[in-house]
């Protein structure tokens, strides 16, 4: 039934402009979608196959396949990008399809899945389907499982997608490199009945995190603790999508963890649940009620809430550093210490010279002293009510009763009801 | 019935100094008490309002609070303060009513509660109530769902407690400076019905760290990761409460915490279960022993064990060295070096100098070195059995059979009763 | 029945080299045995005593006991040792019996257990029994519950293992150098009942991190979080154990983490459960399944699977920077800078330099840099199919269909059946 050869794809002419091999050979791989616009793209019911109810990945896409004898087929590129982080500033990263993190791969349990992977990297690399449970030569970890994918090349993985879950694809190459420099993409397996396990919104990112000196472009990869940007699906507020929800909704996140610690994620108004994780799903009687989950490296959780009440919600990292976008921390803390004198001089030697922290540092969140290129301020973002004073691992849930299913588009700012606005009080 | 005005409460005169506002609407605001002991205040049943079991802060003190109308109504003043670390040190922080970490605050499920922040620190605040239900218009991000609070202005916060649990409150508003200068408080909302996950000592603290150079008294504030002061309540030990059991109480011990990592924290002598988090309770069948429990940062855990055996029971963050107090790290191994030719000559230049670490640091636990202004040593305590050389997040949990209900006075050491001698053995 | 008197084991010259007791007391002592082999002992069902499965220890052995008039007698010396951590690079350490991590303590749920601990360390030390249920003068904090044990002295533990579970011993004395410098050892409480959690294959190791210097051979013991060696039982990959099984084996895996962050712990290839903790074990209801858990420090996990599918299938900690050996992170990134006119300068200079990274640093997987002396490559290992590029926390768990039942002899590397072969693909 399923004849098998020897086979190494080179990079042809017209998708790598390479030409290493005959033309009838690629004829038989499908198209490699690309783009480097980091807008969320609305989610589309599949036209074919298994019917399931798509995913929204935030400031991405899911790569589309084509159906061929039974199989799913899939193209990804590993290949040099360039990122926005947010307006104003750009990184040049690694990733897949034009992107990093990749687009994200959907499939429903049971599918037999066929992954085209070509190398357009200066080094080699291969790809692990975190959490997939597949045939040991399909694993993806070089020089154990399969050789190393050389650059030119194209790699075929196929296997079938036997369990429905949230997992996430990675180089097992040169691994902490690759990983740094932003090679990442979300896999979801959808159940094979659309209606277990069934949300109104199902929403995805990854966590990755990069130490880029203000005023370059290009991430340091031997960094171990002190990234400073931290970043959803390598974006930083304000660039991150707001989650967008009807109120009543049954809502799921899911997130994975690929940087170098912990993440806390903490969503204001409402409790939620751990509903799955990248082993599978989690049974009714062994979950509890969380506001802040914890999600380990290497990790990913699907968070599931009921979307009440309405409102603007605060979703982030917890720790404060993470929610703060690249900048110096050497500066000492100058509370209390009257920076008038020393000022003075500064500013004969260096017009512009600003006065930071002897008060705090909450005028940061409205500063206009000037920045390297292609920097964000460290404290940023406005809201309704002035400055919100954040960045990197922070965005807003928006939860609206009047926001219509599957309507992701952002509502603007909530209109806080009489008897919660702020300045008021219940006289006595 | 409510009716409702747009109102900033002006810093008045006769409590904050300012006289801005009108003696008429001064006149609403409750007392905002203050302290700066870090002694425990015992727990006190209320006179008023729904019945509760109060919770005991360690090193601290729960907020009183007044009814007015059907409403409990709480006062706090964001202000700096000193805090007295242990005997030794104390540190310039910013916190709330005289104290970092700021008073408890306790009410009950169904209360409906009206919380004054009247802010008195240098730059703008706000105040999140981490984990607890509310409109959106109450949850206190600054920016986003309310207009920051300026230096010298009173904000009214105003919620019904829709669910009982163990919360939190902390800015939201420059917020890494501000949580870094020790500005947090524990909020604890109980059952309507007392019965209900009743326990017979209730213990609550929270975590947070600083970064003091020894000899100095102000933390910087842009530290990410190298604390040097890792606190329960802004205490160290040896400065921080013992917590006192009778033997065979149903012991609760809730933790939060504010730092930069993970805390493990490790309960020496019995298992106990996670039984609550911010996001509410856990239920049975969830549950599980442990004897180390990691809390992420915005995470809140209540665990409960039974207070048996009686005992002198450590209880720590397992990381070794947030069991140290601040001095510097960067020392080499001198295990196996032979110092004396080195510390003789060193000797002669500066008279008092001590060979270090040539045969381990244990000597540090006794060690008689001269240290900075305002230091405590790094390995510190004393026990009944001699030095006890740790510091940071560690104290004892004491468990008396003759403890009476509700006493919560220092017992002592454990006096080992026969068969548990040291030093002794069962001969063959 | 039990006699009892006040002792100190003194250091005999038979055992120790210091005679400082007589050869009455000494009598009494039984064995130490000790050992600086670095290769795992397979596992021996227990001659006498209750019947239990015993563990096996990755890199290590159990130590022996005997028995004594109802009681189980161990002898542990806590000493300098020397271990190597993988061929190429050995550390001097502390540890116990020869050995960092100290050898493997096993005994049965009622089994009345008294353990020796000779202290040939230049400064003081205890042991504390992680985990275990006893009275309080037998908990090991130094100070608190006991006199430390002065160099030269024996000190003698006894408690009746109350609950079966998976627990740790290490020094409660100079705690951060202790454990900075390798002192630790496993502790297993098997269940009363053999049947209970009865698994076919049951491993265990301890997590350490040291930080030497490229070079040098000892641990820097103030370092607080920019480790350099990140090991199981001491040792790095290539130099750990692969975890070998038969294909449908129940499998248990037992990890506890006494280094200074957690490890999330990664397995390809199948889904796993959490079963048990040093608490205890956990009820099935509360059971989720995983493929990476995060372990805290201080924390055990005891992960139960099933061994399917056979294959070869990496097993590590998840952070990247773990699964790396020792060596600077201070390097730029050189991702598309051309170096090759500063090299050319440099190898007039330099013989041998090596331009690093320009093309990433999968190139470092095969490098033949001149390292220093007594160092590891930073990536490094071979596989079937070429550089596995790993170091630190990483080994494979070999599943094998013809593996004997208890025989762990490593099989080789896994031959991939026909149909998953790596450069094959199905044609349309």
């Amino acid at each position: 039934m399923t004849t098998r050869r020897e086979f190494i794809y080179g990079a042809g002419a017209s998708i790598l402009g390479a030409g290493l091999v005959a033309r009838s050979a690629l004829a038989a791989l499908p198209e490699s979608p690309s783009t480097d616009l980091a807008t969320m793209q609305p989610p589309s019911e599949p036209s074919q196959g298994r019917h399931y109810h798509p995913v929204v990945t935030l400031n991405g896409w899911s790569l589309p396949w084509r159906m061929n004898n039974g199989w799913k087929e899939y193209h990804l590129t590993a290949e040099p990008v360039e990122r926005e982080f947010a307006p104003g500033m750009t990184a040049r990263l690694w990733g897949y399809n034009g992107q990093s993190p990749g687009p994200t791969i959907e499939c429903v349990e049971g599918d037999k899945v066929r992954i085209f992977v070509t190398n357009r990297l200066p080094e080699h690399t291969t790809i692990h389907w975190h959490g997939i449970l597949l045939p040991s030569g399909m694993d993806g970890v070089g020089g154990l499982t399969q050789p190393h994918i050389p650059p030119g090349k194209t790699y075929v993985y196929e296997f079938e997608a036997k369990h429905s879950g949230t997992f996430m694809y990675h180089p097992h190459a040169d691994e902490m490199v690759q990983m740094a420099m932003g090679m990442m993409g979300f896999f979801v397996v959808h159940p094979r009945d659309p209606e277990f396990m069934k949300v109104d919104r199902d929403f995805c990112f990854l966590m990755s995190a990069y130490d880029i000196e203000p005023g370059t472009m290009t991430p340091r990869v031997n960094t171990m603790l002190d990234f400073n940007l931290w970043t959803w699906n390598s974006r930083v507020f304000p660039g991150i999508d707001h989650l967008v929800c009807r109120e009543g909704d049954r809502v799921r996140v899911r997130m994975g963890n690929l940087t170098m610690t912990n993440h806390p994620i903490h969503v204001h108004g409402l409790t939620f649940e751990v509903a799955g994780t990248d082993g599978g799903w989690v049974r009714k009687e062994a979950r509890w009620p969380e506001v802040t989950v914890d999600i380990a490296i290497g990790q990913m959780r699907a968070i599931e809430f009921d979307a009440v009440p309405a409102g603007d919600w605060a979703m982030h990292c917890h720790k404060s550093h993470h929610t703060m976008n690249a900048m110096g921390h050497d500066v000492p803390n100058m509370i209390g210490v009257d920076q008038r004198p020393v000022a003075e001089s500064l500013r004969k030697l260096l017009p512009g010279y600003m006065v930071m922290g002897e008060r705090g540092m909450a005028d940061m969140g409205e500063m206009v002293m000037p920045l390297p290129e292609n920097t964000l301020p460290m404290m940023t973002g406005t809201g309704p009510f002035g400055p919100i004073e954040m960045g990197g691992m922070f965005t807003v849930l928006k939860i609206r009763k009047d926001q219509r299913p599957g309507d992701y588009t952002d509502p603007g700012w909530y209109n806080h009801p009489p008897g919660t606005v702020c300045f008021e009080y219940t006289s006595a």
